[in-house]
């Protein structure tokens, strides 16, 4: 059998990439945590002119002459087939040709047009919001739609538009698989909204309002972040206005939190939340780094193990009942009246709001709903920009029941359409249906976990993500990684239960 | 007359390169401030990536058309001389010229041969530092050499084979030059050294080494870069071991320093020397960045700017005549019972020590000459390195009158030779040399200045500096820049001028 010890010069080439890649990555960290103000204009040439380098290099007549000796550049049919190579040669040699393909269908003229107009979008976009003014958006918008489109039309398609896009994010995902997908999950999520609205039990959250002092909150999160087994010896946390996950190698993954005095679950959930997205990065096979066997699989797996932590773990039970006697600890004035009940009820309240980065793990996905439909008519053209604030208000009505009165808070609330990342929701909502399902598997795997949990031994789950999800990179694609893993393919079963069962016990119905 | 408008290609290129270099820049800063320790093998690899990426254009066919359009490629000449080309066009084309005929000359195997070996040597001194054995690191010093002694003869040379490498880092100077000067300084300040130690005058430091919280120290470091002029919002200060200036364009210009809580004068007088490096290059005409007339044109000069602000203004009286009263605010407790007279002496205190960075402004050239006198004699071969404790040894004796009881304290104390920077050493001097020089024109050209420095603004000399010097990058060679500036070549009388001065009414003598 062939092995990817036969493909040592790709591997070199892609190492090589790699690495300028990640050079790109630590600008863009640093623009987020510590560049001054000033040098925002010298940073946007620094990533230009590399990221232009590592295309170059990507798509250059090097790569070419590579994979020409082991597959068809047309087809992607690798020579001698899955009976000559052995699985993470194969698989590797699959995954570096679909991103080969992928990005020589786009012209470099276009690759330049979009990241112009993105970046001015995004500019305008800031501004907009800040001034609550759809209409100065607008007309980007529009451009960025239209680039899309164009996008869209060169990556090619079979049914909709929408779909290589989607597919950009969460490779092999069609809107033929979402949309029922996400209509199966409307009509149970939206039952269970109606009775929790119904329901005569108010938790009370205000004492998470109380002032929390930012230092010790931050020490409180890395101190989970330990026990979660994420180890800041190679990385390290940092503050930012949006958190996020960046890895420069497994031996550097790196996250933000922001902290909020006034406000105990943002930075405590974003913590745990990135704190999940980094376990991955640092779990990714080193041996691998620059190959797709090196590589997050799909934004959708990584969200799962971002939500896992976040939601499966984080806001359980078990969780709380070893770690809530520690945050009292560190904040005894402003928790001692407030029994473990009262907290874990407090952390878990379901309330239909505006905002989706605010919203709890029920309504969340109703949010992401809205928007996949929108994005989804505005590529396939059933739907105008200039209508797009009327339609944000109907369809917050109709999924939420609330209706923002400013598009500040309505439809320009997320970043993301400003630079195009369009198709890119769906993977939120993806990432908490694999979540559950996968959280659902440990547990029957492990069936020691929750009482381990309810001890605070978090590190036997995350050795099994290590071995079940991290260290498999791109070898498998998401359908194939989760049906090794949980035995069967997507299930939205497993996180509708999950949710009755938690938000049934917490607001009393069943 | 032809200028650097029609030198754009060359200048777009230029820019595209420096970028790049800046990205790397970006990456050594975040070593030595926030990569978690496990990052650093990554580190090497992203920087190595990147470091043979810019080598490769700055020699490349590219490089190579382009400039063979304007002139010839082995000699350097301009084709049409100076009375084609407007001054700062010619002096582009110049200075490129020498950059690129330099990095020909060296070899592509060497310069990776010469990376590896400085690399491995770095570590295996750090290390041998540690554990005060020379031993450890003779080996590799040897190997230093003899690669410094290979670079020396691609390089070329007509007396020493010192001269090309002092060139690279200080364009002009020889040991021809250097020689006598250094010669003539040691006949001058040896005699100032026995006047001082002889002197019955003995000035109080221990205050300076009571409890100063770093924060406060910090804060108050940061009062006095803003007063210089300082942008903070094109730059920033941070923590690392050892204090440097890094640029990634002059709107992102950082600077770091140590804060040690038992000694005033660390933090402090670092941050006042970065802050002169930092406003050369905040001060560097950004409509020039990537080009030379955007860069700093030599070492000798850059320090000059560092330790005109530490020493002739923020070891002045002038300035703490201002500044005292507010430090005494900050550490009112540590400071109350210690006046400005006694202060202004304590910071002064002149007494011969074994560790350069914390010498004082008069035997600090002293521990330079005992460096270049060692390094010139090991490159021209009079000199074996395993001789080199004991040769330490001896000179520490005749020139400070102290001698090491460790390697550590003595040989093995500076970093600058286990990297291969051999001829950097004789630079500081020169910066002492003529920032003496400079300072005492720019009192001559401002009578207003010491009564300015007298009230805190330090304003008008930084805006003398941008104009006179910063703002010409590397159109005028040094020496021809000092002759515009003072109107006489390097001239060592202001030091020592300087010098008699401050410590003559210190020490009370004349």
């Amino acid at each position: 059998m062939k092995t990817i010890e036969d493909l040592k010069p790709l591997i070199d080439m892609l190492q090589e990439i790699q690495h300028l890649s990640s050079a790109g990555a630590l600008l863009s960290w640093d623009q987020e945590t510590y560049m001054p103000p000033g040098g925002g204009g010298a940073r946007a040439e620094q990533l230009s002119v590399l990221g232009t380098l590592v295309h170059e290099k990507r798509v250059g007549e090097g790569m070419k002459r590579l994979l020409s000796q082991w597959l068809d550049l047309e087809t992607g049919k690798i020579q001698g087939g899955g009976s000559v190579w052995d699985e993470p040669a194969y698989g590797l040699l699959r995954e570096v040709w679909t991103d080969y393909s992928k990005r020589l269908k786009l012209p470099s003229d276009f690759v330049r047009r979009i990241g112009k107009a993105a970046s001015l979008s995004h500019q305008v976009w800031v501004e907009a919001r800040k001034k609550n003014d759809f209409s100065l958006f607008a007309p980007h918008l529009k451009i960025m739609i239209a680039l899309k489109k164009e996008e869209a039309s060169y990556l090619g398609y079979a049914d909709s538009p929408y779909d290589p896009l989607l597919d950009s994010y969460e490779p092999g995902m069609t809107v033929k698989q979402v949309v029922p997908l996400f209509t199966a999950l409307k009509a149970e999520l939206v039952p269970i909204l109606e009775k929790v609205v119904a329901s005569q039990v108010k938790p009370k959250g205000d004492f998470l309002c109380f002032s929390y002092p930012v230092e010790r909150q931050l020490t409180f999160g890395q101190e989970i972040l330990k026990a979660m087994g994420y180890k800041f010896q190679d990385g390290r946390q940092d503050i930012s206005a949006h958190p996020f996950t960046t890895s420069f190698h497994p031996t550097d993954v790196r996250m933000t939190t922001r902290v909020d005095e006034k406000d105990l679950c943002s930075s405590l959930f974003s913590s745990i939340h990135e704190g999940g997205h980094a376990l991955y990065e640092q779990g990714l096979p080193p041996e691998h780094f620059g190959s797709p066997l090196g590589e997050a699989i799909s934004l959708g797996i990584h969200e799962s193990q971002s939500r896992l932590w976040e939601n499966c773990v984080g806001r359980s039970r078990p969780f709380w009942q070893h770690f809530y006697p520690i945050l009292q600890e560190h904040f005894s004035d402003q928790l001692k009246n407030i029994n473990l009940d009262e907290y874990y009820a407090g952390i878990n309240i379901v309330r239909p709001s505006l905002i989706r980065v605010e919203a709890d793990e029920l309504t969340y996905n109703l949010h992401i709903m809205v928007r996949f439909e929108i994005e989804k008519a505005l590529i396939e053209g059933d739907l105008d920009v200039d209508a797009l604030p009327g339609v944000w208000k109907e369809k917050m009505k109709e999924y939420l029941g609330v209706v923002p009165e400013s598009d500040a808070d309505g439809v320009l609330q997320d970043v993301h359409w400003s630079g195009g990342a369009i198709g890119y929701f769906p993977t939120y909502t993806l990432g908490n249906l694999y979540a559950a399902q996968i959280f659902r598997q440990a547990k029957k795997e492990i069936p020691e976990l929750c009482p381990q949990i309810e001890m605070g031994d978090l590190l036997t789950l995350k050795r099994w993500l290590n071995k079940k999800i991290h260290r498999w990179g791109r070898q498998y694609p998401s359908e194939d990684l989760l049906q090794r893993v949980t035995g069967e393919s997507l299930n939205p079963r497993y996180f509708i239960e999950a949710l009755k069962e938690k938000f049934g016990e917490i607001y009393q119905f069943s």
